[in-house]
């Protein structure tokens, strides 16, 4: 198994960085090929600009990105980490929760990589939700929060974690075809203990020797039966008592 | 009045630039004091790392972001933000939904902006949702999207824009203090005709007329009577079919 690693933490001696080596350490171990791109030492550019396009002509933004991918002007970076998405079998998308999302840098990783014609086509017919460029490969997010678990649980007044994650997790991960499974949360970063950590670690390893098997997020297809020509959920088709992003899991 | 536009498209012939434009006279001729943050043409700095520090000692990322804030050491386009958002009465972020968020332009202005002594703090009494730095004043949304409508509504496929919008409006602006009006939506952009042009802007003044009378988002305040010890709904309170998101809504 080939798995890569995007990583964001500004610190090498972070609770982050501890959880990236061992996440490399243990998936070698398995016998993976592990990959990092570890956004911050690469200086990784984060905003999505004109200068990602080379020669492309257009003056429309995103008519350009798909020229620049077209006709292989795109800057070289983005190249590369699209060239490591379709070499591996697993993505694992590593970060602290900063503001209830990825911090900058990483977003940036994801509004330059994923570009049309890449995570996206600009056509009705594109293939997404369920299918795209990255069809059938398994992506995990693994990530590290300030607040408590209560905090973030259902009831919690920041949101439950999954809610909060749904826009990467199906909005970018599942939308260019990946199996989503459920994320990988360490809870109260600040305040770690000894047995906390430890704690952390040994849940991670557990999570990382199930990559292969663990149960995917029941995300519909688009594809599917379970939408309307508008692409809304059919009547009906809800579990009960579910709403909001829910609706969108099978 | 005066009212404070964070801006961030990389094209300045885009439909957000006509509507930044639009922005700016209407206020204007309404008699607003208007300051634009036009990110992209500022260069803003979108990775927020320990250059923006200065003589910060702490290793901790989020320590030293502290530091910096209280000892007046972290750098000076960030204090210049800051200084722009505590002049106004409003704030307007508008940018074109990318991946069912913010540019990472963007979201590097939040991370960078709303830091540990401004944006958050870091104890167990650090005032928030609906009370904090920013208490009182209005923030709206402006946003483009390329998806039709139908596709971001209650039972769309990419999930309703208000759910997607929620980690921005409720876990940035009003966890700031901030009263979050509905987010003004022009969706389908990239199809946009004469007609829906004209709509748009027309709708646009709507909004912008009434910005000081909308109705905020009823968003609940977790110094209120809504939440438990663990910052958890308590039972009981939900709207009736309420879920997700939706919970934190009175």
């Amino acid at each position: 198994m080939r798995t890569h690693i995007v990583y964001a933490h500004p610190s090498d001696t972070s609770l982050n960085a501890s959880l990236r080596d061992e996440t490399t350490r243990h998936l070698e171990s398995l016998g993976h090929t592990v990959t990092v791109s570890d956004l911050y030492a690469m200086k990784w550019k984060a905003t999505a600009d004109y200068d990602d396009f080379g020669a492309a002509q257009s003056e429309n933004f995103i008519a350009a990105a798909g020229e620049a991918y077209e006709s292989g002007s795109q800057s070289d970076d983005i190249t590369e980490e699209q060239r490591k998405l379709l070499a591996v079998d697993n993505l694992i998308l590593q970060f602290p929760l900063w503001w209830f999302s990825m911090p900058a840098i990483m977003k940036g990783w994801v509004d330059r990589v994923f570009t049309n014609g890449f995570g996206y086509g600009t056509t009705r017919t594109w293939p997404r939700y369920g299918n795209g460029m990255l069809e059938g490969k398994r992506a995990m997010i693994a990530v590290t929060t300030g607040a408590g678990q209560p905090h973030l649980s259902d009831r919690g007044v920041n949101g439950s974690i999954e809610d909060l994650l749904f826009p990467i997790n199906h909005g970018i991960l599942f939308y260019a075809g990946m199996h989503v499974l459920p994320a990988f949360v360490v809870n109260g970063a600040v305040q770690l203990d000894e047995d906390g950590y430890a704690a952390a670690i040994e849940a991670l390893r557990g999570r990382l020797d199930t990559l292969a098997e663990t149960e995917p997020i029941a995300y519909r297809k688009q594809n599917g039966r379970d939408y309307d020509e508008n692409v809304r959920l059919k009547p009906g088709l809800e579990r009960p008592g579910s709403a909001g992003f829910g609706l969108h899991i099978a």
